[in-house]
């Protein structure tokens, strides 16, 4: 109920072999201090994803995998598994078995880890029963390029060292820019419009509005919140016009036109591009929709299966607009979860949700392969303003992002 | 992420023999238009809940019973045990196993459900195997006292008129009162006052905050959300007081001192106590404080087990509190989740929290046996308010819960 949001939880995932004692050594590290928020089980060629506080660390998504030596299955999908993880992972850890030390498929996930930099932390497992040898370690800190520290999860030996290593290591940005913070002076007004449809859960906001509403005060701010209906009764009992408004992208079109040109005006699809990814590549994305033509491939790629609405976003509004922007039909694919197609090449555009369940590393690399391969990215929030002409007021607050759209 | 809350969904026990085809008619009734949200595994001996969308029903909580036949284990658990599923039902289903109709256990438990006055719906399973003569449900009907709808999960026969008949039978008020939206007219103002401490978890706000916003923009009215510390400049910066200001009940004495005295000032405690229960019960209870002795045994019953903090509310400042106010030590019992004594003689004064994990249902129950048993009750909320001397202002909204007060 009072979770931390999945893909704003430090992803750490833990490699090695079959029987290197993983299982044992994410208990030890919760152990004591465990709050086991969620378990999602998988197969056994499925990683395992843990929501999990580890203190003094945080609130973590631990991805427990499956053995990096299972040569039981096809190569080929427990490197495309592997790949998967590594997409979202912020910190690996490596759970070397000192009986088997470091070979072949520790260098191997080694040299995947390094190729992305992600960082990596290594251990050494079972010190209470093999104790081993600094002569031992030496060589395997040289194949593995990281030091190797000796745990026991039995005797907890090294495990308060781990933690410390884990938040040594753990990246600087991982959580992204904040959501609106860095917009904001102490004391700011900010209001936010919240449309109440059908889709809204009984007694709920959505993850995006919690979060901005959370921020603003993070933030020292604080924040006035409306449906599209009050906005205009909210504003005018204001002495001081607010420092930005953020809307429901739907209401967008209305909300401008209540909101004073010379106020900030964005929308939170917007916010948690920013917050998750990178606002820059979307903006230059919305322009290629300009020269999209009727027959285009499009892939509308969706963070998560959620439930389907009768005029669903996804599904039917995007396609209407674009369809009306480009004067034609277009050749439509879709994608949901985990699933991102790594060969994009067919695609002339990619229109991605808020990604509101996805982490930003995911998020980011999504984003780096699509400029690699040269296909346009826009996201819902950036679509929605740009197909409704108020992309350029949208991105105001964001001047690199607005230069991107614009050249 | 996005579910409504466990409080805030109509629970649905279902009630049968085993092999009745419980399971299946859950799956029935959620086939297609399924969101299971989560589902929490119990032992055979404990039901198991199941949050669940069922159009048009709405959002549920299955209770999904262990066999009402089921001998195996003692007696007594199982009265126990059914007597707890039934203190927090709103709305019961009993499905009769055609092969054995209603015999002993089907009209006992009938009796049990009529007893506490709750809603019964009753169907006959497996209708596509063993079509019923309308000659054999009569007998069945008069034995229990209700309709008996002939269904089967296999065909979906039946399904959609037990749906029907599910919302007809839903008991009209099991909400309970608005959170606060009978207190407002359109375009009213509301200021909430949240503070952000060390317990709130990244990204998050409390679910009582989450709902009272969504509760103020359903009853078309709007709300400044801020902490305590910028309440000051958000009030300076409206041109018109607002209707009410609600806090955090341990921000009480600051928020009240920056507060017009004119302007409504409560809790999110004591909305959502009234919320939840009755607020007129709580409100007298408080009164006892002043008669409590040292040495009185108190309970403090908790409705969820949440993680400990160190200045924990329920285990050292409320303690702390009533020291203060008896002049002495008292004797002190804590109980968690499900777990509420139903011999409570013992007691001076019941403290209970928010009830926010808690059902309507449930708290009703819990207030009902205080009352029963003459043993006093408050809340958190009005604990806080009257240790601090605010009571009188928070309850000033609902005048029936201060003449409790005060008489």
């Amino acid at each position: 109920m009072n979770e931390t949001p999945k893909g704003s939880r430090l992803h750490v995932a833990i490699f090695g072999r079959r029987n290197a004692g993983k299982s044992s050594l994410i208990n030890a590290l919760t152990n004591q201090d465990i709050a086991l928020v969620s378990d999602v089980p998988g197969t056994t060629t499925d990683p395992v994803y843990k929501a999990m506080e580890i203190l003094p660390v945080g609130p973590v998504m631990i991805i427990d995998t499956a053995g990096i030596d299972d040569s039981g299955e096809l190569g080929s999908m427990r490197v495309e598994r592997t790949r998967q993880v590594l997409n979202k992972t912020d910190l690996a850890i490596l759970v070397i078995d000192p009986a088997a030390g470091v070979a072949q498929p520790e260098t191997e996930l080694a040299a995947a880890i390094r190729e992305r930099s992600i960082s990596m932390v290594a251990v050494v497992s079972k010190a209470d029963l093999h104790a081993p040898e600094p002569m031992a370690i030496t060589p395997w800190e040289e194949k593995l390029g990281v030091p190797v520290l000796p745990v026991s999860s039995h005797t907890r030996q090294g495990i308060e060292d781990l933690k410390r290593r884990m938040i040594q290591a753990a990246p600087e940005h991982w959580e992204g820019q904040p959501v609106i913070g860095d917009l904001l002076r102490p004391g700011d007004t900010v209001v936010l419009v919240v449309p109440i449809d059908l889709a809204a859960p009984k007694g709920r906001l959505i993850l995006p509005q919690v979060q901005t509403i959370r921020d603003v005060l993070d933030y020292d701010a604080y924040c006035v919140v409306t449906k599209e209906r009050e906005l205009r009764v909210a504003l005018a009992n204001l002495k001081q016009l607010p420092r930005i408004v953020v809307t429901d992208s739907q209401e967008f079109s209305k909300v401008a036109a209540d909101t004073p040109p010379e106020v900030w005006l964005t929308s939170f699809s917007i916010l948690m591009a920013r917050h998750k990814g990178d606002l820059d590549t979307l903006a230059a994305g919305a322009k290629a929709i300009e020269s999209l033509q009727p027959g285009d491939s499009v892939l509308i790629a969706e963070g998560c299966t959620h439930h389907q609405q009768a005029d669903d976003i996804g599904k039917v509004k995007i396609p209407r607009w674009l369809r009306q922007a480009v004067g034609g039909d277009l050749d439509f694919h879709w994608t949901t979860g985990g699933d991102f197609p790594s060969d994009l090449s067919r695609y002339r555009l990619i229109v991605h949700c808020g990604a509101c369940m996805l982490n930003r590393r995911e998020m980011l690399y999504r984003l780096s392969i699509a400029r690699e391969k040269g296909v346009p990215i826009v996201n819902y929030g950036v679509l929605i303003a740009f197909v409704h002409g108020i992309l350029p007021r949208a991105l105001k607050p964001f001047p690199s992002a607005g230069m991107a759209f614009e050249t």
